[in-house]
């Protein structure tokens, strides 16, 4: 396990009950974005370091924009915004909701300064528990949805925090760190187990949210689907597997990568994933925490689909689609904070267990990201949550040690374009059985 | 039915069976080639006017390439190839077969000229005679299919030289005739059906080719495939349909695109579909046979994906996926020259007849092109063919006017990136039942 | 004046004669910079809102580098850098002292922080204040001009920093206020002086700086050049007259343009220059101030070669060259902070005074940058100051009021690509007598 | 001397006196014009390499149109247009004659065909006789001029087909050939003059046309300007000086370059002349008779101004000014055509005779491509000719092989931007005296 999984506190929370507990969950996930900038200076977070990545900043005041808009103004009656600029400068792309800053330009705000932004947040914040306070009961009915997807929002950008400033100290040839390595456990980098597979049977199964606890609206509904059987590998692919893969000319053999693969290779001059370096056959990565050696025994992260799916060819195998990975995900042996409710029961029909399943590294799958049977986009601004990106990108499963405790279910679907690097992406191999 | 649907004969050529009856086929696939060009001055088939266009004496030489690369130079022994320069300038994107001419800068390729392309062919296809008339029987079995696969391939480029003629002459402000328009039918111009719904039960079903005649590695394996109840629309999508979706606003309202979309919007000033001019409310189209006033009863046609895609939701309704539509193919009334091959028997569950399936416009699916269950390209060069381009495109079925009799089936996948309008593409909608 | 005038002190600095005063002089620009960043936050200071701007906080760094690595390095003794990576982070295109961070990244390096650059100042100022204390005569004497260069180059940043932030400030849609505005004087926004043009007779003249006192090398060797006579405008071109080249079509007229400058017209879609917002005729200025109503009587400023050209041309004129200009600010009357160093005596032949010649603002000339016959570049890397621009761009003249004061001469030249807009300049008309 | 330079007739034409005489000076440019393009096919005819290039059937159209634009349809009652889409079609640049096709686009026009350009050429060629032979006396003196600067005009598109077809084949990777080589002259790769140069001593000259003939307005009014002594190179620089220069790491070394100089060479990625390919150490040059061996006595070909003057500062030497070339040129030796004009008499005042001035290699002069004092562009749509083109170009002198007898001037100033490489252009050295 990379030293950023200690970033976030793994404990999963307790679903909350009763408006207390919403009060309470509220201000821990608000705390938790807060903590997160905390080691950031105010010039930290002012840093654009590419069009995809936002400052800091901006993703404090942006998930508080969100509360702001989809719950304060159409329900807490007599609020004032904070400042009325600000429903420009941070909604980043609602079109149902008004004009907006263009998002390669948010790196050119130095104001509002931070010391604002965080006024913004306690000016929200207390905003928002008066709502939780007041509000009738029908009222709640309506807004507590409202109040748990704000949360969750908040959750993805706690990790895009995480991913961004990875990028945005990256590209600082100073190469900071975002936070001192954690000490590493004894025998950490150890030995990964040798490569297997599970195996699994298919069928007519069930993926897809079934709607009991919170769910985006993007994993339902759940569906029939047919699956012919296959296998899993066991554990994500390694550091070391992917030596092996750039030895054997993994980047220069174009009979191995989609042909957009291949032009990004080209364009990009990729010769390793995003954050390493090597020079003479030895390979260093930065990571949050500085630059270190590779690690051949942990799993190769900050892929692009295009380099996972031409290392699964490599390999003699192939991306598993989302379904297979749904569906072994069930089988998966209940790890951490996800036991307790009470998702992962079965056992692979044969072979090793699977791990690293949840919350070590997004797996990209073979599925491009497109709507489930049926699927129905909330109606207005809200609406364009998730709808409007079902194009040209790709599904991956799974969560990564930066995504916060709590926040992944096995039915969770992340997407990137196929040629995004800066996620916390890696591999899981499948097979045909 | 557009002029255009007059462009390429549409008897449908019977499965060729003996060497004679492959030699005879060849010949006539060739000669429908030649055929197209003639109308084509030299200088016109030297243009490429955009990078996705090639010229048609480049297509011309291309399709022969492919029979010299992969037939002559592996099969048929003492064979010496026309001018070894070709290699290089006529592979299309064949990695494994070596390097090859940038294909934005095809247009700059005055030499070799026309004649000598010409030449090329003759020489190519004499050899290819000679190879038919003098294989052994155990040669013929391996390149038989080879020989059928580069008529489809030459089948492939003929509707390509039409799309991209039609694109070139577009693009000379005098908007010159590629042929004279076809007198019209008595009473052509006249109405459409009214929009209706078939209705279909879905289940388990499969799709995909069953191997019984030629088809595209792409387009199999057959596989099973959970279908959920769903309506298609009886016919294709009308230009005055169309229309009132523009006037409504079409293209200025954001909430109707994918995110993608309305950045292709945005960015190509679209406010209709390709080759249409509107002024002060009249809209005219160019056709391959000059412009003419738009008529409402027709097929929309030049759609990008985005396009279909927003004109769908607007309409209340989406594009069906691929499954839905061969599933629903396999149901449309026997029309033209594909009742032959008794491919079409069962009626629509409930609801009119499905008209326009095949032969008229590529229909935009919902969904995106990636492999079948169990599928794998051929081995070596050829299983570029279809395999790497499984990324980043959409899947459209049904064939075209443009497209050659007896080329296109139910299984048929075509597929462009989501931007594409110069194929000739339209849309059909469909529903949840 | 503008309001801008009043940001930089304007009394005109002895020449330092002594090493203490060479000191005093050396503390005086470097706080004059520090106090121009002082209104300025961290977070302000780390914007680059285009490639052509500089954070402040590189303008810090920069400056003290040139410091350090001119003179500390090669000639303080046991000098230790305050940091090695400064080097490669703050060179700003001297090729020959070694790589450097890419111009268009300078607003990621969030790290140093601001304070650092404080420290590193701070620790550049004590070295410089030992050097020159301890140098021998011998060495004094080699490096007394490069301190003299030194400060010189820093105070062109500083009208750096100030052009700079304008932009930066201008970029946010908040736009913000560098400085509150100076109070008006009283019947400031007043009336300009009808247009009059004074007369030159030309001839054989000389231009260029004789040696006495500091010039930069591009500003030299003085030398002979024959003038035919022209004619000068007494003053600066007005908001109100480019207003009416505005509203006669002149950024729709291309007849009034160079071709590259109507292609910038048409790829930039100006209709008026830098900072201006025009509605409904009512036009407002985006000022170091914020934003104010335009005042018709003031210089026009912000404006490109290219629209100064087409102004001239509309206007009936043309736009001086450098040695008409040269020339000409020689009969200037004495003026202000510079009538001490007796540079300005002769008057103009026939016609009203020459006003605002110095100092107000950069005056467009037809001149493009290049050396003056018999130019060298000094030897070493320090001759890469001025002498690799001498392409591609065209001189302005006369310093601005953001310049500081003492800083500018008659003979200065300054430069910028005639596409350039962000710098102070303005037009002064000219003709054939 | 080059191959290409045989490619044009060298004889001088007489200047005509009297309207027949202007009639067969009428046709014989434009059989000259015709005869360039005999030897290309209309595929070649077609092609459009680069956005600067453009192709030659353009060329055909263009300058007939400059006789139909600017003569006939103003003067010659009762002409038609022979077609009058081509105004919009063939118009270069001339804003005031209206819109234009886009420049980028001219290869798209596989119509009108190239024997409808033909046809257009007799046509206009027919009604120029008629006008030649009717107009009133009056009428002839105001447009007889005309006449003239069309055809001067279409000289100018006759070395622009050379120069164009030169970089067309260039851009096919067959390389074909426009005309066989010359057959080498006795002892042609023979060896270069040693470099040696003359002394001029300046003072205050006159350089300008004096209206003695023709001349375009860029060369007037003349004028005087004070010259400082110095030196010219008595020859061309050679293709083995430039070797010496590229193997003494001149494309590496930014200390040798202009700023955005060396800026094009790393976009640019150039390590040697436009058309040259060395590899280990041999080099090849293509020309317009194909692919040889390079000579290294030949002067060095195809430079950029940035190259030229990069090559002269490692020469310990500088390019020279237009008014030194011009003043120096005025004493060059009497040679071939040029003689009879009795243009060139004086000596240099020291030193060997100057060689290769007149019709070898355009020569990149120091001097930025400016207005002369009191130039006044003409009246009307003429008057974008020139005038709009003086910002951001480079002035070049002396003619190449490939311009057309007759055609060029001492006075004659032909321009470019600096980074352009496909015209003949060379370089020839000079020095302070």
């Amino acid at each position: 396990m990379t030293t950023e999984a200690a970033l976030l506190a793994r404990e999963a929370p307790a679903p909350p009950a009763g408006r207390k507990a919403w009060a309470r969950r509220f201000q821990q996930v608000r705390d938790q974005t807060t903590g997160l900038a905390a080691p950031l200076s105010a010039e930290d977070q002012q840093i654009q370091s590419m069009p995809d990545v936002s400052p800091t900043k901006w993703h404090l005041a942006h998930v508080t924009w969100f509360f702001e808009t989809f719950l304060l103004q159409p329900a807490l009656g007599g609020y004032r915004a904070f400042d009325p600029a600000y429903g420009y400068l941070f909604n980043s792309y609602y079109e149902q909701v008004g004009e907006r800053h263009p998002r390669p330009r948010r790196g050119l705000l130095s104001r509002p300064p931070l010391a604002d932004v965080m006024a913004y947040r306690a000016h929200v914040d207390a905003a928002i528990w008066t709502l939780i306070d007041t509000a009738s009961e029908a009222e709640w009915a309506r807004i507590g949805p409202l109040v748990e997807l704000g949360l969750h929002h908040e959750q993805q950008h706690q990790e895009l925090i995480l991913m961004d400033i990875k990028h945005v100290f990256w590209s600082n040839p100073m190469r900071p760190a975002y936070a001192p390595a954690a000490p590493a456990a004894p025998g950490a980098a150890g030995t990964a187990p040798p490569p297997a597979f599970a195996d699994f049977e298919g069928g007519l199964v069930e993926i897809g949210h079934d709607g009991a606890g919170f769910a985006f609206d993007n994993e339902g509904p759940r569906h029939r689907i047919w699956l012919e059987p296959f296998r899993l590998a066991a554990r994500l692919a390694t550091c070391g597997e992917y030596l092996a893969f750039i030895e054997d000319g993994g980047y220069r053999r174009p009979e191995l990568w989609l042909s957009d693969g291949w032009a990004a290779v080209q364009a990009g001059g990729w010769t390793a994933p995003l954050y390493w370096s090597c020079e003479d056959g030895a390979c260093s990565v930065f990571t949050l925490s500085g630059t270190r050696p590779l690690d051949p025994a942990e799993p190769v992260c900050h892929l692009s689909h295009y380099e996972a799916d031409a290392f699964a060819r490599w390999s003699g195998a192939r991306l598993p689609t989302e379904a297979e990975w749904e569906l072994a995900s069930a089988s998966a042996p209940v790890d951490g904070h996800l036991a307790d409710r009470g998702l992962f029961h079965p056992r692979p029909a044969d072979g090793p267990d699977l791990t690293q399943m949840i919350g070590d590294l997004w797996e990209w799958t073979a599925s491009p990201y497109v709507a489930y049977p049926r699927y129905r986009p909330p109606e207005g601004a809200v609406g364009e949550y998730n709808g409007k990106f079902m194009s040209g990108q790709m599904v991956l499963r799974g969560g990564a040690a930066v995504t916060p405790a709590g926040h992944v279910r096995p039915t969770y679907r992340n997407f990137f374009p196929p040629g995004a690097r800066w996620a916390f992406s890696g591999v899981r191999l499948a097979q045909d059985a």
